[in-house]
């Protein structure tokens, strides 16, 4: 195998514009992955069907929309490759073989199946794809050997899953995938504007690519200690709202300064906030400018895609190629 | 749609050597369905890891086995596309999509899935892609826009599965996929040597690729009517086994000389299997013929999968190609 020894895999549905959420719990491991060992990055077109199949509709601009937060938040198309899981059937080919050898029982005690068939009401998800979505994911991973998996704490038990049905197909059929390893990301806390999970659907996300103009407001109605009725009050950061993204995005120093200000009443919200934009449009600048660069392109996301889907394709065709030799095939 | 009027699709296992059973029971409709209409048959080789996943290692070499038995038998490649199913990897990928579309429930309801997974002790059928096998199956029909599948009494269940499956996907997405009809392929009576269902595993089969020599010994050890002990006893035909291949083979004067000679005790079995034995013989004479001249070319079967595959990928391509346009991928 000439698979280099470190490599790192993951993906990501098309499904709207990525907000702060998106970049301090998953994108800021990425573009710091690219720079240690081989990465791809793919567009989970087919997982997004899996609970978007009733209308698909949407997912071929949010395709293109999506490379674009990428590469603004600090994904370099000369260091990693990102491309398109539709356009490597090599995943649907791996995905049916890994079908046959992998046991419903262990897709129906996944814990995330259970509970999101519990908790989504509103749309129908007894789908037989939907049970296999552990067997799709394993099948996008394994077919890069990657050694590395970036995962969240929660994701751990799917993990965990691809690494047994590499186990299964290596005990069948001989060794041949090699088992990887979870990346755990950071916990990183981001609450939405209200307090909430950062949603799209709670409508109380700053987008990574808001203008400033769009984020004024946002953060002019941000919920912070909601105890501290006036600035005379002393507030408490640990129970604020806002605080969490000053951890997030200002220096130490600067963190003190502020729970000093804001426990001795002596900063206000209003003052707060100003710092938080300040710190967000010096975060937000760089984005803002990588995501102008490349859509004055009007290829330019096009030849990053084309160039991914190649890089994936000849790889995800070799690995391939030795799963059908092991399977006679 | 380019589809034309008349087109058939189905497949095979490649388990092993094609019987008398398949014959009568499968191919002798196929060979007369590909004069009547555009006919695409196809080695199902991922179907045979649905239950053969363990070991696969005959896979390879059933493969050409299986496109000899269906020349020799009378499929032409001028007339018809013989192709491999996992050379068209379109099958894959649409077998991914309808994952996404279709319930649980539909599949846990099959009738031969429950029975198979009562009945079969020998090998764990719990798996994800024995459960989804139906799904492949639509996927292989559908994405060539048939109008006839045939099929025998006991698929029915499977037909009206795909047809629901189309129906679903036309529903969710626009009308794209014909609802195919069941071609009904005529109930034919073929037991084994022993009067079980003739089968490989219970080694009481004659195969098309048998020579005569190995089936004199064979019809010799057949079970005829067991309850005539001697010549000089009637016997009766209707509860004979091996009298359905007379049904099959002789002409209707024949058959009618033979109950005669038969309930008049003044045919004996032996005669009797004489006369099939010359009947086999005249009925496997240019099978055998066509075996041997399709060997004579080394690589006469590759080409003609080679050029199946190309025919086959075409159409499938095409097909898909509308899938992904109404899916926005
Ligand atoms: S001053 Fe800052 S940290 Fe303190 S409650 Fe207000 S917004 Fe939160
Ligand atoms: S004579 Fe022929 S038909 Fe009659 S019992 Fe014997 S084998 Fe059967």
């Amino acid at each position: 195998m000439t698979t280099p020894d470190k490599r790192t895999v993951s993906g990501m549905r098309p499904t709207g514009p990525l907000h702060l959420g998106h970049y301090f719990g998953v994108l800021k491991n990425w573009v710091e992955m690219q720079h240690e060992m081989e990465a791809f990055f793919f567009v989970a077109d087919w997982h997004a069907l899996t609970s978007d199949y009733a209308d698909p509709s949407r997912i071929r601009e949010f395709v293109p929309e999506l490379v674009t937060d990428w590469v603004a938040a600090g994904l370099d198309p000369e260091k990693c490759v990102m491309f398109q899981q539709s356009h490597i059937k090599e995943h649907a080919e791996l995905h049916l073989i890994l079908s046959m050898i992998t046991p419903v029982s262990w897709l129906e005690r996944n814990p995330t199946y259970k509970e999101q068939k519990q908790e989504v009401v509103n749309k129908d998800l007894g789908n037989y794809g939907f049970l296999g979505y552990p067997v799709l994911m394993a099948s996008d991973i394994l077919i890069y050997h990657p050694k590395w998996v970036p995962v969240g704490q929660d994701q751990l038990p799917h993990l965990e899953l691809t690494r047994e049905i590499a186990r299964r197909f290596n005990f069948l059929y001989g060794d041949y995938f090699p088992e990887p390893e979870a990346r755990l990301t950071p916990a990183a806390k981001c609450p939405g504007l209200d307090g909430r999970k950062m949603s799209k659907s709670y409508g109380n996300a700053i987008y990574l690519r808001d203008t400033m103009e769009e984020i004024a407001p946002k953060v002019r109605g941000m919920f912070t200690d909601t105890n501290r009725l006036r600035k005379s009050d002393p507030g408490n950061p640990d129970v604020c709202n806002l605080f969490p993204y000053h951890e997030l995005m200002a220096s130490p120093e600067q963190q003190a300064e502020i729970r000093q200000g804001c426990t001795s009443a002596s900063l206000g919200c209003v003052d707060c906030k100003k710092i938080f934009l300040e710190n967000l449009g010096a975060f937000l600048g760089p984005l803002h400018e990588r995501r102008a660069a490349l859509l004055a392109n009007p290829k330019g996301i096009q030849d990053i895609l084309e160039a991914g889907d190649a890089r994936a394709r000849a790889e995800a065709s070799r690995i391939m190629g030795g799963v059908r030799d092991r399977l006679n095939f």
